[in-house]
């Protein structure tokens, strides 16, 4: 049994305490929010506290609070040479003190606070500074069925920012849909299917093979009027940058 | 049973093709091609041909050809007055020759020639001249397991513009992030849980409401750190205005 106190009650956290719940070889032996009250659905179910000088043994301390709190949190530990890890994408493992190992365990997925996810379907990176704490961590990958890749820093930096394109971008494309077609009393249902094939498509497919339609096929004349359709200039802007942005991508030579 | 005469040998007409043919009460009485050879694959279980002369009678005539072979092609059709659709998103209704009953049949999806497609599972966007014939389209959608929509023109060009941004444009963010990965020798595979997981959210939720990330946070050390990341300054373009984009969606002030 691989024991884990697990700090911080946010999306990252509670959707961990759950995946962990249901692992066989895997417990939450204590869950630490600075304010109680949000752990209060779970206390019942796991010891829970907002003390952290009563922090137990555990195998690890998985710090799942914001990218601002990790430093802080990781001082207050009331121990040494411990096993601790941060869930961020971005901050620095060197955030951690350096009181005790330390390491990072980040899920790569985007956790909505009602919505389930299917944890053995999150890729987790994980980096550490001593070697030897890869092993409990392939564990941990395994009790939860998931996918884990070691990574270093500047890959981990780099998939949190390759995150935002197929993530916050991605969704600011639908979001840009969505307002095209209420314009015009059209119900974005009908978008849907082509939403999931889009991205089903790249399962099997590379981007680079799945790309088709107006820009990749240097249809001036459909790109023309579409341009001409846009009524917002931001809109505009952005269908002329990623039009251009394909064309690159795909050797179009485009004299306009 | 409902008896169509296709037209075209391309991705649509090939995916429509093999709908129908599992379908109960459809029947492909006759499949023309200009170029018979494309058809080859399909000659023992349809009848083929490449002379439009030729062409049998049936409910409705599907022409599944490039955009800019309607005109034509409908023009050299061998009758009068009988159903005749294009496939297209982009065309106008009015460009099928008016000898004959004009409609469209146009299913919103992205199709790739060694993908199979769930046909049922693709919305159909109806547009007719004559009220009448939206009857057999209806009954179409039913036999094929297809939600169908009546659209006109105005809509259906609309639609066709959401689905570069929902389809090619999305698309070509999942490249870039591919490039930005690959530059750093990470495993595009670790990101596609992310991209699924992207797309799934928004059957539940408006993209409105399923945005996160630092530029719907206003997470300004994060977006800068981000920024210099970025190596490549048509990415870096696109990450800004990505990024506008959503805080003036979101109504963050950010005066830099």
């Amino acid at each position: 049994m691989i024991t884990v106190c697990l700090l911080g009650a946010g999306n990252i956290a509670t959707h961990i305490y759950k995946a962990i719940k249901v692992a066989d070889s895997l417990e939450v032996v204590q869950w630490y929010n600075r304010t109680l009250s949000s752990l209060a659905p779970y206390k019942n179910e796991v010891a829970t506290t907002d003390k952290i000088k009563d922090l137990v043994e555990a195998d690890l301390y998985i710090l799942a609070v914001s990218d601002d709190a990790i430093s802080e949190v990781s001082k207050s530990l009331p121990f040494n040479n411990r096993l601790v890890a941060h869930t961020s994408g971005s901050v620095s493992i060197h955030d951690l003190n350096q009181k005790n190992q330390r390491a990072v365990f980040y899920p790569l997925q985007s956790f909505s606070k009602n919505l389930d996810v299917d944890f053995s379907k999150v890729p987790i990176c994980i980096e550490v500074l001593e070697k030897a704490n890869i092993k409990i961590f392939k564990a941990i990958g395994t009790a939860l069925g998931c996918k884990t890749y070691k990574i270093n820093t500047e890959q981990r930096q780099t998939l949190h920012l390759s995150a935002v394109f197929v993530n916050n971008f991605t969704n600011q494309l639908y979001r840009i849909a969505h307002e095209i077609s209420d314009a015009k009393s059209i119900n974005f249902d009908i978008l849907k299917p082509l939403i999931q094939e889009t991205a089903r498509k790249v399962e099997v497919l590379s981007p680079y093979m799945a790309q088709t339609g107006p820009a990749k096929r240097n249809d001036k004349k459909t790109i023309k009027r579409h341009l001409k359709q846009l009524e917002n200039e931001e809109h505009k802007a952005i269908y002329e940058m990623l039009t251009a942005s394909i064309q690159k991508t795909h050797g179009v030579t485009n004299k306009r």
